[in-house]
């Protein structure tokens, strides 16, 4: 079973439902790309020659979380893709969308958040399980979207888990050349079973962390420092931090482009690093990377670490997001999202 | 919105998940009509001819609860048609399944209880909403199957909740003409939205509680006759129990043949009642019978008379199954279960 660490549930104050500003900012930011390259790329011509008797556009969002942003997305896809249809065909096919996260997800929360059935012009589906593998039939999605969900690896890299590894983290929380390679393996199997499960035409929308300069780190070297703190008070072992490891990696666009072209059944349409603190009042920052970084880390942290400690872990990141905010800031300029829309093609 | 009555979540003593013996047995009962049906009247040559490129056979279950029963339900469905696609097309088709029930279900528990993976041959769905209302794209369903569900109402018929109104129930907890109504009105949009969603060819499967010569009330007089018992105790009020209503109705063959003939769409290949007690027990009917109604019913009562009565009324109703057992038997001996199999027509 692969692993999975699930978004805070429910709606109270660390829950991902309200603590999703950073990914709805990176939509926004997202949106125009999209809503061209949707326009400039999508084989709908083709779509409609292929079924003879269904007129059904299946759109899937990958690592969907909880909503609402996921609601937001798929709003945004079928508005350009109706659009699109109208102008070009004179008529606007039925939408089905499905929604997928691993089976801890918490689906419950996800349909109940749903918008209600008179406002949303789709019908609706949840699908449980990994995107590693495959989750979908054959040929049957015109168009996939993944938001800051691939950045997640399927699995801590074993040779992180053997204390006499050279990979053993000492005193950093992350990042190492095991990560790398875990997420190429990881990024191939998603990209080959996309491969399957899209129709040649059709488009997969990529939304990530990324690494220029190995900027993004920031906000998790001041994470690691914060445990370091509780460490040199004794309120935690040093020990504990040392085998503490975050199960994600933000790739450079060098690094997704040779991983695509590896897989061979996409073109790379759009590429694109997005600063996304551009949008974001300095004031606030801070509060809100860390209020980001709680809602989407709690649960793995509290699994290492316990509950007692982690009030005042986010306080102390919080204390250094204020001390280093200028840092914090001119680092994430460069661009720290990366948008990728690629077409799927016949290798 | 529509009312909905979930049944008892989680794994609990009282969970639908560990009280569902009777669906069981009425799948295992409608199964060889189900396989007879697929051989006979499945027209597996007109689904391969209509899609170009996409392979997949989509089968929808109505109402599926949390498990197990749908996932046994699904996978006797698919080996049948696998057998079917094997024998007349030497290629076997991906499957897709679609798992729908009310928002209110609990789909948490329905996905963590999925078969594994590598045990189970389709990608699964869950499909959250009213199966009075359209659920899925026009034609997009080669199967669907509903079992113990399209008995429900979708809301209590108005002149019920009116004190003046000559419906009102007093000192009975079910049953009358308004519910026949509402069955009615509530099938009929059932039958329109499954109309469009199921392609020519494709099938319709009823499982359902039915009413040959009035019996199967008995079991809901018998729980009338418990909260009389605790009303004469003043353990609750007598107009508690007059204004408490179960919004469930069984049909006759009759009443079901006239509501499929009004639609249109449908034409009836097999149709059947069933007698559900000749497997089981006659020692372990009547526990099996209060266990199965606790599960399903639970839910309704505590929200109507509060969770204190509900040790004492389900007691009171087991120890009047006891005492009526030989009534109980021989009433339901005359079938309670109808079975009825559609294929989706042109009009």
């Amino acid at each position: 079973m692969p692993e999975s660490y699930p978004m805070n549930g429910g709606d109270s104050t660390y829950s991902y439902t309200k603590n999703s500003y950073f990914q709805k900012t990176a939509i926004n930011i997202a949106k125009s790309m999209i809503d061209e390259a949707i326009v400039d790329y999508l084989d709908i011509k083709e779509f409609s020659s292929e079924s003879l008797n269904n007129n059904t556009f299946c759109i899937a969002d990958l690592g969907c979380s909880v909503g609402p942003n996921t609601f937001n997305s798929m709003q945004n896809i079928i508005e350009a893709v109706q659009q699109k249809y109208q102008s070009q065909l004179g008529q606007i096919p039925d939408f089905q969308i499905f929604f997928n996260d691993h089976v801890s997800n918490d689906f419950n929360t996800l349909f109940s958040s749903l918008p209600p059935e008179t406002e949303r012009r789709y019908f609706a589906a949840g699908v449980p399980g990994s995107f590693h593998d495959r989750l979908f039939p054959n040929s049957s999605l015109h168009f996939v979207h993944s938001s800051y969900a691939i950045h997640w690896l399927s699995k801590l890299p074993e040779e992180l888990l053997d204390e006499n590894s050279p990979a053993w983290n000492r005193g950093r929380i992350q990042y190492c050349k095991a990560y790398a390679a875990q997420f190429a393996k990881d990024t191939a199997r998603f990209l080959d079973a996309r491969a399957k499960e899209i129709m040649v035409g059709g488009m997969l929308v990529l939304i990530m962390p990324s690494i220029p300069n190995n900027v993004p780190h920031s906000m998790f070297d001041l994470l690691g420092s914060s445990f370091m703190d509780l460490a040199k008070e004794e309120l935690i072992s040093e020990a504990q931090v040392d085998s503490f490891n975050l199960p994600l990696y933000a790739a450079s666009p060098k690094e997704m482009t040779e991983l695509i072209n590896q897989n061979g059944f996409f073109s790379i349409v759009r590429m694109e690093l997005n600063n996304l603190f551009s949008c974001i009042d300095s004031q606030t920052t801070g509060k809100s990377c860390t209020m980001h970084l709680r809602a989407a880390l709690e649960g793995i942290i509290v699994k290492h670490f316990g509950s007692k400690v982690i009030d005042e872990v986010f306080h102390r990141l919080y204390e250094k997001t204020q001390e280093f905010s200028e840092r914090l800031e001119s680092s994430y300029k460069e661009g720290t999202q990366l948008v990728l829309v690629l077409k799927r093609k016949l290798k």
